[in-house]
Order: C-alpha cells, then sequence, then structure tokens
C-alpha cells in the first residue's frame, strides 16, 4: 500500500531544502507537512510516541493488540468501517507496532484528505470496544503469532535472539506479545492502554504529497486541535542495559529447519542517542560488511570460500534506546556451522583491526545516498521517513541533514564504529540447524 | 550468628507431631510457633511475602536496599541502635532478601523476646530515614556489589545465567540490583516499596525456641496487634515464562578466572507448584546426580575419568514461582571444557534414559532425611523451614510432612522428573575461563 501508482510528474516546482514544515497545535500536537505536488494524492500518518517497550510486565502485546483494536470503530464510525470508508474513496489504510512508536497511515486523493483526518482525530479518543470483538480480534492475533511466530523456527530463533541481547530494556519482549500474555489481554487492558497514552501532545502528524502546509495546519486545527491533551500520556523512561559480560549462544535444533543458518547480533547505539556521525559510520559500516553482493562477508564466505550460499545483515538505527548490527548466513550444503562462524569471525575481526577502504567506503555511501533520493520519490517513504526520525526525537534538520552527515563519514569513523561496537562480549549468536545437520 | 551454642538438653519433653502452631492476629497477620523447650533461648523472624521479583523495571535492588535501611531507626530507637540493642542485650541479628521474601531474624535468650518483638514491630510502620544516611548505605550495598559480583567473574557468569534462563519472570533480574540501578535508587523509591509491602498482613513472624505458643500469641498481640492492616500490600502475580526453545550458552573469558569452569542449570517446578511427590523427586534427583563425592557426575568424572577436579550441585525448590537444578564442576588441569560438558550430558542423558538404582534412591532419601533431623536440632533451621514454606505458601502440614513425602518417591518419580526437567531445551549452560585455557 505504501507505494503508489506511477503518475506523470506535475508542472509544480521541485520542492527545495527545508522540505518540511513544521507546526504545534495548541494542545501539544507535531504537525508535520511534506510537500510533493507530482501527484495529486497524499500519504497521512499519525505516530504516537509509545509502542511495545512501554508495557508494563506481564501485559506484552498490549501495545499491537490496541492497534489492531482501532478498527473496531467509534461512536460515528460503526464496527469494521473504518478501512470500508477508506477504501470506498479510493484509498489504502494500514497500521503498524513497534517497540518505541505505533502508526496508523492512509493514502488518499488529496480532496479526501479532510475525511481521513477527521476519522483519525475521532478514533485518538472515541474508541468503542465490544467485549466480543476484542475477543474476535485476539484470535485473529494469537493465530498471526501462531503462524509467524511458533510455525517458523527462524522467527522463534530471532525472538529469543532478542531476548538474550537485552538483559534489562524492554527490547527484549516480542512486539506481538508472549502468547500465554497475549491469550489473557482484555477489553480492559486495551482501553488502559489507549487511554493512558493516545492523545495530541503523545503524537505527531505527518502528511506528504499534494498539499501546502497551511492548509494542512487549518484542518488540522478544525480536527485533531480539538481532542484534548492528556498531561499523563507522556511515557516512562525505560530501563537501562548493564555493562556486557560475555557472549550469549543459543543453539536451536529444530526439525522444521531448512539449510542451516548462522545469525549474530551486536547492540549498537541508536541515532538519537549515538554521538556525532557515530551512527552514520555505523549505517556504512553495515553496508560495507554485509550489504549485498559487494560486502565482504558476502565476497569472503559466499564467492570465495563457498562457506555460505547467502549472507546479508546491516545496522538498524531507528530506535529510543539502542541500535543493533544484525547479520545473518545461510550454510552451503554440508558446511558446519562452526567453520562458518570461524570465517565470519576472521571477516568481522579484520574490519576492526584494518579498517576499511576508501574504495569500499564510497561505494556504501553511495548505494545509501542513491536509495535515499530513491525513496524520496515515494511520499509513503517520505511520510515514514519524517515519521521515524521525529517519533525518535530528531528534528525537521536532522532528518533533512543526514545525506550531508553521511558525506562527512570518514574510514577512520567506520573503523572506530567496528571497534567500539563489534564487540564479541556483548554479541548474542544464533545457530538453527535440522536434526541430522548437526555440526558437532 | 543461626549456630546457637551448644547447651544441654533441658528436662522438658520433646516436641511431638505437629510441632508448630499457627495462630491468625485481626490485622491479617500469620504467627508461627515452634516450641522446643532444650534451651533457654528463642529465634524471632519476621518474614514479608515481598522480595526482588516484585520490584519494578528500572528498580532492581530497592527490596535489598530496603533491607539494609531497615537498620537505621524509628522514633523509638535511634539512628543505628537496633542492632546494637539486640547485642547489649547478648543477641544477635540480622536479615536477608530473596526473590519472593525477606526476612529479618534475632536470636535471643527468652526473657528478652518482648523487647525485640516490640522493636520489630515497630519498625514495621515507623522507619525514619534521613537523607544522607540513605546516601552512605547505596555506598555500602554499591561496594558489596563491587567486591561480590563485579570482581568475581563467576558471580557475574552466574548472574548472566540467571538473566538467560528466564526470558519473562523477574527471577532473570539480581536481588542485589543491577549496579547502575542500585546507583540512582532513592529515599522515596525506598518509602515507596516499604509503605506498599510492609505490613502485618503480608508477614509471617515465626518463634522457635523456649516458649509456649499461648506466651507468643499474647505477646504478638500486643505488639505486632497494633499495626494497622495495609489492603494494598499484596503483590501482583508476576509475569508467567513462555515454552522454552532452544538452549541458552554464555561463554565467558576473564583474565582473573583460575580453574576453568562449567555450570549448567534447569528450570524445574518449585515446591508450591509441583505436583504430588514431583519436588521430592527433584531433591532426590539433584542429590543422585551432584550431591557430594557418592553423585553419578562426581563419580563419573571426577574419580573414573578424572575430567574434573570437582563437581557439585542440586535442586532449589524453596521458590514461589520455579525451582532450579544446577550444575557446577572445576575442569582438571588442560581439559576443555567442551570434553567436560561432552561426559557430563552423557551422565546426564544417563539417568533419564536407565533411571536410578534402588540403592542410589535409598542413599539419597537417607542423606536427606538424616540432615532434616540433624537441621531440626537447631531453632535457628527450623524457624528458617517454617519461614521459607509459610513465606511460599506451603502449610504447617505440607512442612512437617516432608519426610513422610520424601520416603515415598518411587526410582519411577526420580526417573520421570529427570525426563521432564533435565531437558536440553531449556537449559543454560555456563562456561568460564582465562583467556589462555580457551577450548576450542
Amino acid at each position: 500500500m505504501t507505494t503508489m501508482p506511477k503518475i506523470a510528474p506535475s508542472s509544480a516546482v521541485p520542492s527545495t531544502t527545508p522540505r518540511a514544515v513544521e507546526f504545534r497545535l495548541d494542545n501539544g500536537m507535531t504537525v508535520v507537512v511534506v510537500p510533493d505536488h507530482r501527484a495529486p494524492v497524499v500519504h497521512h500518518m499519525v505516530w504516537y510516541r509509545v509502542g511495545s517497550s512501554d508495557e508494563v510486565p506481564g501485559k506484552t502485546g498490549i501495545a499491537h493488540f490496541l492497534e489492531h483494536l482501532m478498527f473496531k470503530g467509534t461512536e460515528k464510525i460503526g464496527p469494521g468501517q473504518f478501512s470500508k470508508i477508506i477504501a470506498r474513496n479510493g484509498g489504502q489504510d494500514n497500521a503498524f507496532t513497534s517497540n518505541d512508536s505505533t502508526a496508523y497511515f492512509q493514502a488518499v486523493a488529496k480532496d479526501r484528505l479532510e475525511l481521513v483526518m477527521d476519522m483519525e482525530a475521532d478514533r485518538m479518543v472515541n474508541l468503542k470496544l465490544e467485549k466480543s470483538q476484542v475477543e474476535t480480534e485476539r484470535n485473529v492475533i494469537l493465530e498471526e503469532r501462531r503462524s509467524r511466530i511458533e510455525n517458523d523456527p527462524a522467527a522463534q530463533l530471532d525472538e529469543q535472539m532478542h531476548a538474550a541481547l537485552y538483559v534489562n530494556h524492554p527490547y527484549r519482549m516480542p512486539v506481538i506479545g508472549w502468547f500465554h500474555e497475549v491469550a489473557a489481554l482484555s477489553r480492559e487492558d486495551a482501553f488502559a492502554y489507549y487511554h493512558r497514552y493516545y492523545a495530541p501532545n503523545n503524537a505527531i502528524l505527518v502528511v506528504a504529497g499534494d498539499v501546502e502546509p497551511d492548509d494542512v495546519l487549518r484542518l488540522a486545527k478544525a480536527t485533531y486541535g480539538k481532542v484534548p491533551a492528556n498531561a499523563a500520556s507522556l511515557r516512562n523512561p525505560r530501563p537501562v542495559e548493564p555493562p556486557a559480560v560475555a557472549p550469549r549462544r543459543i543453539e536451536m535444533v529444530d526439525e522444521r529447519a531448512g539449510q542451516a543458518t548462522i545469525s549474530r547480533d551486536y547492540p549498537a547505539p541508536c541515532y538519537p542517542r549515538a554521538k556525532p556521525r557515530e551512527a552514520e559510520a555505523l549505517d556504512l559500516l553495515g553496508k560495507i560488511l554485509a550489504g549485498g553482493p559487494t560486502s565482504r562477508l558476502y565476497k569472503a564466505l559466499v564467492v570465495d570460500q563457498k562457506l555460505a550460499s547467502s549472507i546479508d545483515g546491516g545496522y538498524s538505527g531507528e530506535a529510543l534506546d539502542s541500535g543493533r548490527i544484525g547479520l545473518h548466513g545461510v550454510a552451503s550444503d554440508g558446511v558446519p556451522l562452526a567453520d562458518l562462524e570461524k570465517a565470519m569471525d576472521k571477516v568481522i575481526d579484520g574490519i576492526a583491526v584494518n579498517g576499511v577502504s576508501a574504495n569500499e567506503l564510497e561505494l556504501a555511501r553511495n548505494q545509501y545516498l542513491a536509495s535515499y533520493i530513491y525513496e524520496s520519490d515515494g511520499i509513503g517513504a517520505l511520510a515514514r521517513r519524517y515519521g521515524w526520525g521525529m517519533v525518535n526525537g530528531q528534528t525537521i534538520a536532522d532528518i533533512e541533514d543526514w545525506p550531508n552527515r553521511l558525506r562527512t563519514v570518514t574510514a577512520e569513523d567506520v573503523r572506530v564504529a567496528a571497534v567500539n561496537y563489534l564487540v564479541s562480549k556483548a554479541s548474542v549468536t544464533g545457530w538453527l540447524q535440522p536434526p541430522a545437520g548437526l555440526a558437532s
């Protein structure tokens, strides 16, 4: 739904820097407008500054559960009608929940923006939930979890690796929630979370597309502006990790596993908590190490040594408290995971010891800049870019200046990032293989 | 302090079953009296049904911190005077914090019991804390943590193994608290925890020694009976573990490590949550597997194969939500941990496949019964036995019937316990070795 139909560029002048405009409503709601006039469409998103890592212990999954329940209806919108009304107006809508935030979005023709804003503002405070709807939706989510996690050993391992990567921070918990806890979530749990966290002062509106900032502001005042602020809606700070002490390993043997795989995670600072140029250096490090067929791990393990049939990975820095470098390899037939791991560690250690070359750095940088430009072409991707940045505490200037900061990263910055964060002691390694292929 | 001076038995008649008597005060406080007239002394304990696993996220260590602060004073007892008054009266006192409970105890001559009860009842509600005392004590605890955990790689590994054994339950958190969280605990945090949980309806008084139940009841009414109940003092249920998915490993390399060691933990039901005879079978399983020089692991790995210089371990079932089987071995000089682990697993697997012999069972049972009788000789140990049982929800009848239940455990019960709980998938394995001795 985030890829819009291709339409010939309109005659409007291309936007110049700064591209986005920010307002603040009287009730504290942040409004970001990203004008893009090439097609008469808009991408409308509301981001709440709350996610699964703000759940209370024992209630995992409530953030995601509420996200589902937000489609149930209000006084004005009948049960299950929200998405149908959007579709009837030629649009598409959806939502997602992450550790740190929850976002609702609609892609519609520009003349339907007011309708969408009215509906989204309405469900910010007027959600209605029948007990039976809650129970039905809970079963939907349990089935989602069963098929996506319980029936997929790789997803189960991934979940366990997260639980091992953080010993204290709630990033260790699955966003979808533990099965037995989701099964016990109630209408009251959903409302408690909703009434605490869903409020305009805890939300960011992002509208990208064929709009003028002042028009969006006027509409925002007329819709979201009427929703009262809730001073209690700000989340509590999350528990902080103690220093890492020793590497952790999870060696999963499962009959449903296909080729043997190895995964490796390292914690690393996220964008809002990194030192200047550090997160950008981590982006480049991840790309050089594991991003595609030109990466070091791919060339060494897939092309040269033929120990792996694929390798990928990279750095994820869009988070509030911590980022992560994740690597994932599939062993070639008959290659013991221990051999693959040893070869992988040699490449990883090499980057910290010898650094990266000017060529590697430029290639990685150019790949990033190219996809940045490519991505800027879609208003859905644009809206998400501003949403992710803002909801994690960045400013519009931070977000728009990213390509410039990326350009200033040196090979030495990347080497230092490798030395600081490709640290065995802080890492988690996961093996997944079928019983027969058990490496000794 | 829990071993009392040996004194010739008095002429009083030895107590008969049931040994202990239970009362309930009007404010909800439980009173347990265990008469033992062999010496004119008493062991006085107050157990609170709250421990480190009831802390809120981000505030680890507050249960233990408050335990320290409880010695600071009240209106009646001057700063730091509590233990001095006990000592001046010829007694000894101390306290301890566990995951599930917090206990304060004094060993005194019987004619000082009233004094002690009066003082303990006083600090149940009248604690006074100066800001400077709190800061000083926090430094004491940080130093305690530094010397006991940060300076001891084995303790650090143990802490990490706990964090890996439970992915969701707060048993994963250290009782003493994470260093950086203890460093941030305040007087307000301590009082919030104290006012929530310290109340007579959330406490159990145990008095063992040269007393009559009615006398203790009269004194309890006159002291603890005056403290008002607090309906909000009961703890919330703790998060429950999801099913285990894959074994976890922590391989710690530390320059301060001596001989290479291996530790292995398995979760198992605790006494209050086990099926009939199950926890008793786990006690015997732990003893047969790893309890002393006659155990299977010791005989196989230390005596026969000489792979280890020592092996110990056993089952810990005195808990509210989950017990644990823990094994610990020290490798002989030059023996790689991988070899020791392989040999250990062979012994562990053997017990699940072939069960235990009648001889092993009787030996283990007799060792338990002998130490039970020996332990019953000390009034401190007696008071702790009733306290641990009661605070974890057992009845006096459960506690006193334990030897009889232990007698009914069959070899088949032990084999089934091994099959059900010595399960690799649920286990955590920890290696600790110096850099030079790194096994490949």
